[in-house]
């Protein structure tokens, strides 16, 4: 976005490189006209916000950076509530924000939960005041001993007839709830998951309304014991937020508190199924997935804005007209930068067709159609762990690719980092999700005899008779081009390490035991499977009538960009299963560098279309204008450790040095 | 290191597996039973002095963690006088306070080079005031706009031959020195890279030992703008150093504050060569690389201790005995963790193994034999890249095998991470190191005809001709536990890669161009030339004697898993090259996979020979005892926010939102 504050563009050269028309790739990367124009305006609404202000956050201390957190939270509210934002604008704004709150928690995970697994009445009950945020609520799964295995929760929910009401309990350390976001210091109520048991029966895991803290004084209620569980990596980044801890002895609550859409206890403590289908929570889940592979793109894609412009700002080495070299056209540069920006691309087009896959997913729940669950379920599950990890590694990158620099905290990348790795672990660690698309992928192959067709991101497996023999016809480095050969070679890597894996699984006697000791290959197969989702849904992508001057040229340049350098970084995959031959990798290295060299008088435009305001981006090395070096200067002199030119503790500790005030009379 | 708090030892189980001699072990790794002995000594020395404590560390900010952090050195510094501790007993110490100080740079920076780059009487005068500590020096050669470029420094040393002194002045703001740790608030004096200039001529950078501080009050001498550069990545991590950024307006220095070991100003102001060669300085660099190497193999050990123990306590799904699985037990966790196990391992043997490569070097000099340098210098560069980059990476995804708890500060593992990365980008960014690597490489095969015999970690290059059509012999799964069969599959791969490099840069009328366009290969070809020296060390270490039962046999497995699974990660490399075939790989997947079985009883006791203080590790999860939950629910509490339970903010941005006195009649 257009910021240039001292009226001068020092990437002005670089912009007008372009060779496509920014404002339609825009629209792209926004989705469509309406949601661009949506977007801008939010994000300039934010940034000229002073009540926004970001740029001394890593220097607060824990308690005023909680403090500043909840006067933004307040503030985001008040500004929505004057102008009338709608849902879309509003969550817009609270993301431009960028500062992790218990607003997240509240309309990300409370709200959908009673949503999704309230019944009418409680939905009415509660969404209402949920709506109106007087309750603020969290959503308590985690405990200290449990995270991936929900099953091995030890909190207890028990009924007692007597009184019609639910005893909420932790029975053992381990049982304290632990991570829930907004819960250490500010939520009033909490979904809390918990051991359903009646009449000394165990019925699995189940979600309970619990109110936490009175809404009078917000002292924590009887019985309930709540805190905030201390100091998470980086320095302002998720210590925003209030992730906490949370006991219960003996709390009771009114047995219209459990969450009954799909299973009730009656009044006399028997468990009903309703006739919901329980298939239902997945789709939730799909939901929650999916706005986490869109979230991937948008922190991959600051990353990458803020390398590429310095990147093309900074200079080492070399000389050309008498300047040095921009580190921008070192080959080894753009073989590290190019692919984080082609994948930014790649993962927010993944990210818009997931968003169909929701919608088509609910349609169909709605219409009793559970075919397609499975599939939608694995796709999103793995989609999720494969941008996820290759953001978080790819943040880290840039800030590797911006040298020195990259390490302080006004080049907003270690704060970017800081606060995204969790993505990794939270909503399924990243390897279990993989685990569990293995599963599915086995299912597949075994049932491929059987006349069942593989639907979905899984269809492709319905021709695996034909793809475990198919031989790559590429014979020079420009066939390579073609969509149609690097898609098959993708699907027959991915079908052929699937068989692979299925073959050695069927030598054990004890299937789940193979699948224990063959985990890993497994987790190899899944990974080669989500990258061909990638890419299948980057060349649906550019069947589209994409309108634009270049547009579509740069983005199939992108595409190929993603593409093979997968392939080269893979490459022991797609060799060892035969599925491309040395010299076809050989020339497919040939045609990346040419793509490399086909973007880099682009590049800056194609991080221009992002549309990010310095604001948001946090970075002094990512500004609009590229002017780096005076403002990391004045940046510096800002920290309130240079007010003084003596500081603190020097007359203690290091002039009795210097002074040889210490007993040094042995040297 | 035995730590018992409670008495109970939660991993005793585990203990109990072990099949070697840990005490063996620990002589193994600490290099000799005396530096064992000296380790031991010094890391309990720090962990019960009550001035060493660091779990409060990331709580405080800037200020206070600096004062924090003078604090400590001036107490390390009392120590190390009060029980006379040898050269080697200080570093020790200092290594196990375990917070970077300004301390490091004047140690390990400053008086190294007024060492290397002083001349006799230079030395007389300043190393003893270094030494007692009556000067505190720097080491200032990065500026703002100038880092990996050293000769592109903008700084300059004119000679004004009126007054017999050096003008040091910055000429620009991007001259700015910009970086150097301890100058930001501490340094007395820097080492200070500057364009020397004579009689309007230049002569290239040279080192000039300037003053900055007054030594009465502290405050900066006329002419010297100085500070600290802000916050950097990580809540304590490096934020203990004071970076800084300097100026010079004009200052004057007497011309015997040249460095003029190599290169001498006269009073003239004539530039004369003295007789001793240039190439010294490379030694320095040796040195202070293979410290680098050293430091890896402990960041990296450190954390990898954490996540063992932490995956043998932790337990999540399936069940034996009526109890959830240890996730150390799932095959994905041990191919993830093993082979970082296994590579902290390498590291230490190729880090003793540097410094004895150091000393031949030094005694080489000393008899003006240059021959060896070259190699040595890029061997050392490519380990220092190959040995850091794995470290960072490896540390994060340590984190990541803690799940949610890896994310906790008391895990240890975010600061560990946060103060490490920098490693990759100071004493040359890790691409650019390679690049080095990469034309000595190339060099070495272009004289590959000539009869002139490649030495050192080159020496296999002269097999080239057997090497290039060598064939892979391997036929069933444990003939790759033959070490022979192992080195030549690396040194066959790292041949063919560069020779192919060298094939390809041939095809370039201008081979600058063709060393530019190719260079991500060339990169490619630098690092697995580095990994088949790290192979080759351990395998080389494997034919010494090691006493210790069963030491020699994990040693062996650890070995086979580094080099296994660098060779599964770069298949591509080796099946490109035809140095290994598909069905190879495949068993060498097969015998990784019962590689990790057979580690897998001693993981525990693996990590226990590090000998690490549970002070050192300051880590919850990596705790030696396994008490884990416990402690991590006290930690929470410790934590000031937990003070009051209402925090502040509550009042003034919350409350009014829960009681709608938020203006909210729209909703
Ligand atoms: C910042 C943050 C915010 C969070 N917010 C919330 C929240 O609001 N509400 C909430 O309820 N929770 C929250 N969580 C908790 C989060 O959901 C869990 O941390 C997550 O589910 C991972 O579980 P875990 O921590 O138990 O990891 P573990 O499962 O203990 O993982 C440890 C290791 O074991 C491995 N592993 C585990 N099971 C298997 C298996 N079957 N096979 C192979 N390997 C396995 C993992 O891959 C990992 O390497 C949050 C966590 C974080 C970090
Ligand atoms: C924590 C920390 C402590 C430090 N302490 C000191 C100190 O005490 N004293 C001191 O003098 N300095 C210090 N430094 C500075 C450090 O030495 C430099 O940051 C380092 O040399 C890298 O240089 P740079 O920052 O200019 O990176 P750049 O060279 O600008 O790197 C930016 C990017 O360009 C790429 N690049 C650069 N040149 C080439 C090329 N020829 N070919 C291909 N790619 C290239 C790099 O790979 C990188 O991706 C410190 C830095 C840090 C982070």
């Amino acid at each position: 976005m257009e910021d240039l504050e001292g009226g001068v563009d020092y990437l002005a050269d670089e912009r007008k490189k372009a060779q496509f028309d920014v404002n339609a790739m825009k629209i792209v990367w926004a989705g469509s006209q309406h949601k661009l124009q949506l977007s801008d305006r939010m994000a300039r609404l934010v940034a000229s916000d002073p009540e926004f202000k970001k740029d001394d956050r890593v220097r607060l201390d824990r308690k005023e950076l909680f403090k500043n957190t909840l006067r933004k939270a307040s503030h985001a509210w008040k500004r929505i509530i004057e102008l009338r934002l709608t849902e879309e604008e509003a969550s817009q704004l609270r993301f431009f924000v960028d500062q992790p709150a218990y607003t997240d928690l509240h309309w990300g995970m409370f709200v959908p939960a009673i949503k999704g697994q309230g019944t009418e009445e409680q939905q009415a009950k509660w969404l209402p005041l949920a709506y109106r945020m007087q309750i603020i609520g969290c959503y308590a799964q985690t405990e200290l001993g449990h995270g991936s295995n929900v099953q091995g929760l030890e909190t207890t929910a028990t009924f007692d007839p007597e009184t019609d009401e639910f005893v909420i309990h932790s029975p053992t350390l381990t049982s304290s709830k632990w991570w829930p976001g907004g819960l250490g210091k500010i939520s009033t109520h909490a979904i809390v998951y918990a051991r359903l048991i009646t009449d000394g029966k165990e019925h699995g895991v189940h979600g309970f309304i619990v109110q936490l803290r009175s809404l009078d004084d917000h002292l924590a209620l009887p019985g309930i014991t709540v805190g905030d569980i201390g100091m998470k990596f980086g320095n302002a980044a998720y210590n925003t937020m209030d992730n906490g801890v949370l006991r219960f002895d003996h709390v009771r609550i009114p047995r219209d508190q459990m969450l009954m859409r799909v299973l009730q206890v009656t009044r006399e403590g028997n468990v009903v199924k309703s006739n919901i289908p329980r298939q239902l929570i997945y789709g939730t889940m799909v939901y929650v997935r999916q706005t986490i592979v869109y979230d991937a793109s948008r922190a991959l894609s600051k990353a990458v804005c803020i390398a590429t412009r310095y990147s093309a700002v900074r200079r080492q080495f070399g000389s050309e007209n008498g300047r040095e070299t921009q580190v921008i056209d070192y080959k080894t540069q753009q073989n590290r930068l190019f692919p984080l920006l082609a994948s930014a691309y790649a993962f927010r087009i993944v990210g818009d067709w997931l968003s169909w896959l929701y919608t088509d997913v609910t349609k169909r729940l709605q219409a009793n159609d559970f075919s397609t669950l499975p599939e939608a379920h694995a796709c999103t599950a793995g989609l999720k762990s494969l941008t996820t990890s290759v953001t978080a590694d790819a943040i880290e990158e840039c800030r590797k690719l911006c040298g020195g620099h990259g390490y302080l905290c006004s080049s907003g990348l270690p704060e970017l980092f800081a606060v995204y790795v969790p993505a990794c672990t939270y909503e399924g660690d990243n390897v279990v999700l993989l685990l569990q698309v293995a599963r599915i992928l086995m299912k597949t192959v075994s049932q491929l005899g059987s006349g069942k067709q593989p639907v979905g991101t899984m269809a492709y497996m319905g021709r695996a008779e034909h793809l475990l023999q198919s031989q790559c016809s590429v014979q020079k480095a420009e066939d390579w081009l073609n969509p149609d050969i690097v898609l098959e070679a993708f699907e027959a890597r991915s079908v052929r390490m699937a068989v692979a894996c299925a073959k050695n699984l069927s030598e054990f006697s004890n299937p789940e035991e193979g699948f224990l000791e063959l985990s890993a290959d497994l987790v190899g197969a899944s990974t080669a499977h989500c990258q061909l989702i990638v890419v299948s849904k980057f060349i649906e992508k550019l069947q589209e009538d994409i309108p634009g001057e270049g547009v579509k040229e740069q983005l199939q340049a992108l595409c190929g960009i993603y593409a093979l350098s997968i392939m080269g970084k893979h490459l022991g995959d797609f060799l060892s299963t035969g599925c491309i031959k040395p010299k076809q990798a050989s020339l497919a290295n040939d045609l990346l560098r040419s793509l490399f060299s086909k973007v880099r008088p682009n590049a800056i435009a194609l991080v221009d279309a992002f549309n990010y305001t310095d604001h948001f981006l946090g970075s002094v090395l990512g500004r609009y204008d590229g002017n780096v070096y005076p403002k990391l200067y004045e940046e510096a002199w800002k920290d309130p450790f240079n007010d003084t030119a003596v500081p603190d503790g020097y007359h203690e500790y290091v002039r009795p040095l210097l002074k040889r005030q210490v007993r040094t009379s042995r040297l």
